[in-house]
């Protein structure tokens, strides 16, 4: 039987999603508590692999089991167990062919940038002490919607089969004083694409790049034409979306 | 020269405001910062002071200085020195009899009760697991208004001349699906008040007291009649208010 895992995590405790030797992966401290609880070696499939500090406010991740069990019970016990800044919200069944990873449809991410130093905010957000011009940034993001290839905005040693995605919400939102929040939704993301999204759409926020240079920048296809990469810290998996068909009815 | 200085902290990284030996304070980490920078030592003194773990959306402290300097330039160099978790927001001049605990009229309180895991809410929410019924805490909340004499939530070994404080506010709000922020304002509160208060609301909320053993609990001026104490890091101070006489027009 295949299970869905929704949960959240504070990526400042972790080096990461993924499995690695010698370091602290979300994936692994699941992994081990749930083979405790299920008595059986237990791997899970993420959604995503998200980068050392990056947070994520909702993920899925998927595993394989023929062990009988109450999935309320398993989520109450594995909250309880689960000592790591790690939420579990639910468990539950779905069809064999699911994919954690493969079958989503949609993925959204948030970026925090904060204006004022924040002694609430030191591994959550990201500061930015110039003066930012939050429409001129959503212009610039706007032009993102002209493009499929993104290549420009992705780690240079990464082996993908296309570098096109497909955008559904590029958006920065003023979210009080002192905080930006950018939203961006799309059906794949290329390594490291957010934070270089977020780091150039910043220059032109703070006037180091024009608006128009969004448009050089894509067709140029080439990172080092982009801005730079902001922290992992402001970074939020906050949303993966999969198609109804996955889902067993109750 | 008296300077008023406006900043906040996240108090999990600090035993508290306090300078006490060994431990490592707010006040002794500003007071070495600014001693530094005036090149004299300086003291300074708070509108309040905060137990450890205790946080401050908002704080006020006083320093006396015959130093001359520019104060934003002084609270731009306090946080590029300041690498702990404290923020400066403003620095200004008052009158000599300005005293920042003193001369406070009203201090306001939240605390925060988190009703779901969340790993970004660790040290910065309390959680509760049980059901709280939100219009129950709200009606005992109502009856502290008909008191002065809050010694029943006051810890028991303080030296204080009276027990007696005026309430502005005290206020239950459910601020998202799994958050409920407590309010309390009053011109002054005793040691372990707020928290005594919201535990004993809290008992009220889950059920294991009824809405009229405030009335009891408050006239038995009696501490162990009420509630727990919460733990500190779901609460902050939010206001320090002061009369308008003690600023110096620009």
């Amino acid at each position: 039987m295949r299970y869905f895992i929704e949960l959240s995590y504070n990526g400042t405790a972790f080096h990461g999603w993924q499995i690695q030797p010698n370091a602290n992966s979300v994936q692994e401290t699941i992994e081990k508590a749930l083979s405790l609880l299920l008595r059986e070696t237990i791997q899970i499939v993420g959604a995503g692999r998200t980068d050392t500090g990056v947070h994520a406010k909702f993920m899925i991740a998927h595993f394989d089991t023929d062990v009988t069990f109450s999935t309320d019970n398993l989520q109450y016990k594995l909250n309880s167990l689960l000592k790591a800044p790690i939420a579990i919200y639910s468990i539950y069944n779905v069809k064999e062919d699911a994919h954690a990873r493969f079958s989503a449809e949609k993925r959204a991410y948030e970026y925090r940038v904060i204006t004022r130093k924040n002694p609430f905010e030191i591994n959550s957000a990201y500061l930015v002490k110039q003066l930012i011009d939050i429409d001129k940034m959503n212009r610039a993001a706007a032009l993102l919607f002209n493009y499929k290839n993104f290549k420009c905005f992705s780690k240079s040693n990464t082996d993908v089969k296309t570098y096109n995605c497909d955008l559904f919400r590029a958006e920065w939102i003023q979210e009080s004083e002192h905080l930006l929040v950018f939203h961006i939704a799309a059906n794949r993301f290329l390594r490291n694409m957010v934070r270089a999204i977020v780091g150039t759409l910043l220059e032109v926020g703070i006037g180091k790049l024009e608006v128009e240079a969004i448009d050089r920048i894509l067709k140029s296809e080439n990172r080092s034409e982009a801005g730079y990469s902001v922290p992992a810290k402001g970074l939020y998996l906050t949303e993966v979306t999969y198609p109804e068909n996955i889902f067993i009815d109750e």
